[in-house]
């Protein structure tokens, strides 16, 4: 099937005139996480991984995915004509910069702009420029070869409570609209999804696992547009909602007759590397140097998380470390009884303990529920129809999330099933260590990601292992579980971690055929003291689920991080025992033992 | 005398109409230390440290300098007009960042262009343009103010042998021709000092403690030109070194006229960052766009040192490590007698115990010997005239170091005089700490220095303490103290740590008024191994000095910290024990004792 497409494919490209045809891998919107409409390169190629560009040639075919999706692509797209190039690896080469060696002199290079950001395509334009190479920007190219491509989704709008956000739209928008004075703009296209769901309050079925709505939001200085389908905002609720702001509604499609008719003095704000370039080039037709292409102050301000939404995420944690309490016992004892089960079967089973907790609105992302070397793909993503059995041995690692309406939350518990080779607990000993060395760092401010991400890799770099993926990245609030501005990696990034921020702590280590291990836990960042060395930040454990104590290999631990292990395990412990039967209490108690 | 230059300089700015002059910190090859010639800031200001930039208005005079300097400032410059600038600190404003704002409408700023690199000029106009700013280059402007302005120095030239090297000239000219070549050039100018000297084996003292040339280098592709005052080049020895690699010597001042007779149609590489902006006109001038603006490879084959310069670095560490033992034993046994000491008796005593271990050339830097509260300035330089005594109670300082012929030192100890607080304890074990934790680092090829940086940092941090420089610095060989590219900081630099690299560790913790801590290693970086999850780096520590067990506060050490300490000072003891006498041996062994 993926044959005959990339064949219709070329036979277009020959018809049009393309030298080479990129198929990105996101929406109108940058967005991370697709409704099927938008899910091109999954059409074209096959690859189901979350992130990776397609290039086609009349001669090559080429995917671009970073280490997570290593092993993934030779399982899905071994055999295939599909060459893998790898990103995030030492001399990586990006997909315009192959574009720009292989690309003819002159040739002819197909985009779908409405699918790409503005600073995406900007790369490419520059990286083909030296060879004389043009741009062909043509939106939904792909509807000819696709005659069933899904239609926009139309899930209705619901509203997220002042209760569960802390802050009311009014706040939000006047907030915004002093920024905008600020930089001299009278109006703002605000592009990212979760930017127009935290601006408005309001939440969609749109997506699987992120609750946002797909709209754009025009905000001017007494009013605000959001462009969307009317049908989704239709309710009263909804609409009353809309109104009490000056929000009013209007069809999505007409975001570009809109921007056409802003009167040309209008100074337009938008964030090029998000907005798609079809917007940019229609925005910018009209109202020529009056856009202004800068960051969205909107990433920041809603990563810096208020007390509400931070109440909101420790209940949410409590639930879970309820739900996983439930779960993992249910799990050890039916292994015992002799129950067969797959891994689906235990992340349906949480799915079912999640809901009875009450104001639950959804998972945060597809559970990874990988047994033994299913493991060690750190993006494994099981199936109802493709996923193994567990076995009453080895590791069993469970990465899974759920949106309650006051949070969301982001949990990775690797599990000992039964007997451990002693790699198994060194590995998982070492990955502990790193997550412990990151959560308790104390830092001032000013601090970035990249300068404090060794402190959850050093136990293992001396060790002689590491895992490929980054640390950390911010959670959203009941909005994407992978939101900026911050991140915990390698990677140099301009970023201080902030008080407010909310942050995954997930080192990791995986060896093919065997067993992956990986330990994740939410932080916060929180004011420690002033003095005067500096402002002082450290972090605050939001997660509140066991850490199994059995599989660790005790002399790995210095004294310091046994503590921790122990202080954190009573915790939880102390933290459940109002919610869990006697049976569990029993149960738990076995399972956070001193070290 | 400070207040009648600025008065003198105002009369000058009112003549020529100028509304700013910018005294900038450098000299024409921008060097870090500098020939009395060049060093206009302290003429201007008075200030001696290192690092800093003037800035004079009518009704302003501001110096920028970084943390180090802070307190030096107030004892040299309070009382005086001048207000410090802090840079390098959070929300630090750069120098042309405030002209940008204090420059009135269509002002004029002074430059000297003959100090100022290509990049920190671009700086300074790019922050004056939306002003409508102009900048008056005048070289030597400060010529009218300084009737006895000093000459540039003119030490005759000697040769570093190929043993002390391990490198030929002809070899390393046939490297950069390689690279001129792939990047489609005929001819380079190479401008930092410590460039020219490593190119061409050869060696001055031009620079107090800096043994470099004070010359330009044109390398074209079948000869070369040192432009430099010929009578440094007159020896036999020298002139035969240079004739045998086709390189002829012409007038320091000459550069300019050569550089105006190159062929137009020669392509010719500069590297703007350190190239002054004089010089670089004028081949723009003469080359138009066929001047390329690139980063000198010679920075970094001049950082991944080779092995004979790396057994030299092992052998001037050995003989520091002697001296040292030597020089603290003589000092504990003067002070126990009753000998009155100043910290420069220290210094000097230590030159002449360098002095005859053989091979000596000169001290790296001026070293900075602080007893007491003086340890807090962590760049105090005690002179003669001006330093205090010793006494028989807390901390003494000691950062210093050697050019052998072989190789160069940077050593900093601190060593307990008499009874310590529980404070100096902590502080120097938590200091101790940091600089084995950055020793002892394992870590994959393409980590950069401020990934690395925080586990120097992190046993302060979580003490919430910390120090305002940076950790390490590469180190030249018989060139300059601090050398790039790579350095050990906090700051986002993307250049990885690589085998071959030489770098200081050398955290540190001041307190003013009270006391100063600083330990400083000297680190090579080596290839450890490579397998599926990376190649694998560490570092070989390099300097032999012991390091005093007695203040340490044993309980804040973990096992893997104490190995390591009781491990180094076994290796010095019996690395240092042929070259000591029974006495000498016998004090060691009370200064290297198991904890």
């Amino acid at each position: 099937m993926i044959s005959e497409r990339l064949a219709e494919l070329r036979r277009m490209m020959q018809r049009e005139g393309w030298d080479a045809v990129v198929v990105p891998g996101s929406d109108p919107h940058s967005s991370e996480y697709l409704p099927a409409r938008w899910q091109l390169r999954q059409f074209i190629s096959g690859f189901t991984g979350s992130y990776g560009t397609v290039v086609i040639t009349p001669s090559h075919a080429g995917l671009w995915t970073d280490t997570r999706y290593f092993i993934q692509f030779d399982k899905e797209l071994g055999g295939t004509e599909y060459v893998l190039h790898k990103l995030r690896v030492p001399d990586a080469v990006q997909p315009w910069e192959w574009l720009g060696k292989e690309l003819p002199q002159g040739g002819v290079v197909c985009i779908d702009g409405s699918c790409m950001s503005v600073a995406e395509v900007d790369e490419y334009r520059q990286a083909i420029e030296p060879k004389g190479g043009q741009l062909d920007n043509r939106p939904d190219f792909i509807d000819e070869l696709w005659p069933d491509r899904p239609a926009t989704p139309d899930d209705p709008i619901w509203v997220l409570d002042d209760v569960y956000t802390g802050r009311s739209v009014a706040d939000k928008l006047s907030w915004l609209r002093g920024c905008m004075k600020e930089n001299g703009c009278e109006a703002m296209l605000v592009n990212s999804l979760d930017e127009v769901a935290w601006l408005l309050n309001i939440r969609s079925a749109d997506i699987d696992f992120t609750p946002v709505v797909i709209a754009y939001l025009l905000v001017e200085r007494g009013r605000a547009t959001l462009f969307t389908n009317p049908a989704k905002a239709a309710s009263p609720a909804v609409r009353q909602h809309l109104e009490v702001v000056g929000c009013v509604v209007r069809p999505y499609e007409e975001v570009t007759d809109v921007l056409r008719s802003l009167s040309f003095a209008t100074h337009l704000w938008v964030d090029g590397s998000t907005l798609n370039e079809a917007l940019y080039e229609c925005a910018t037709d009209a109202l020529k140097e009056n856009v202004m292409n800068r960051p969205s102050p909107i990433r920041l301000e809603k990563g810096l998380k208020n007390d509400v939404e931070l109440n909101g995420f420790r209940r949410a944690y409590l639930k879970d470390g309820i739900v996983q309490t439930k779960l993992f016992k249910w799990l050890e004892e039916s292994l015992a009884a002799g129950t067969r089960l797959t891994e689906m079967d235990v992340a349906d089973k949480q799915i079912e303990l999640r809901r009875a907790q009450g104001e639950y609105v959804d998972e945060s992302f597809a559970p990874i529920s990988a047994w033994g070397e299913n493991a060690a793909l750190p993006h494994y993503e099981p199936t109802h129809e493709v996923c193994s059995e567990v076995h009453a041995k080895g590791l069993f690692l469970l990465d899974s999330g759920a949106h309650y309406l006051h949070g969301s939350t982001d949990i990775t518990r690797t599990i000992p099933l039964g007997p451990l080779t002693d790699l198994e607990r060194e590995d998982y000993t070492l990955v502990l260590k790193g997550m412990i060395g990151l959560a308790t760092a104390v830092f001032p401010c000013g601090t970035r990601g990249a300068n404090i991400d060794v402190l959850a890799r050093i136990p293992l770099w001396k060790a002689l292992r590491n895992f490929g993926h980054g640390t950390g990245h911010g959670t959203g609030h009941v909005l994407c579980v992978h939101e900026g501005p911050q991140d915990l990696r390698q990677n140099v990034y301009d970023q201080a971690i902030l008080p407010g921020m909310v942050t995954s702590d997930e080192p990791g280590l995986y060896r093919e055929g065997m067993h992956g291990v990986r330990h994740e836990n939410v932080i916060l960042c929180h004011e420690l003291e002033k003095n005067e060395f500096g402002d002082w930040l450290g972090f605050e454990t939001l997660t509140c689920t066991y850490i199994d104590p059995s599989p660790v290999v005790v002399e790995l631990l210095t004294q310091e991080e046994r503590d921790w292990l122990n202080n954190y395990n009573e915790y939880v412990y102390i933290r459940l025992l109002p919610h869990l039967t006697d049976d569990e209490k029993r149960w738990l108690r076995g399972k956070t033992y001193k070290l």
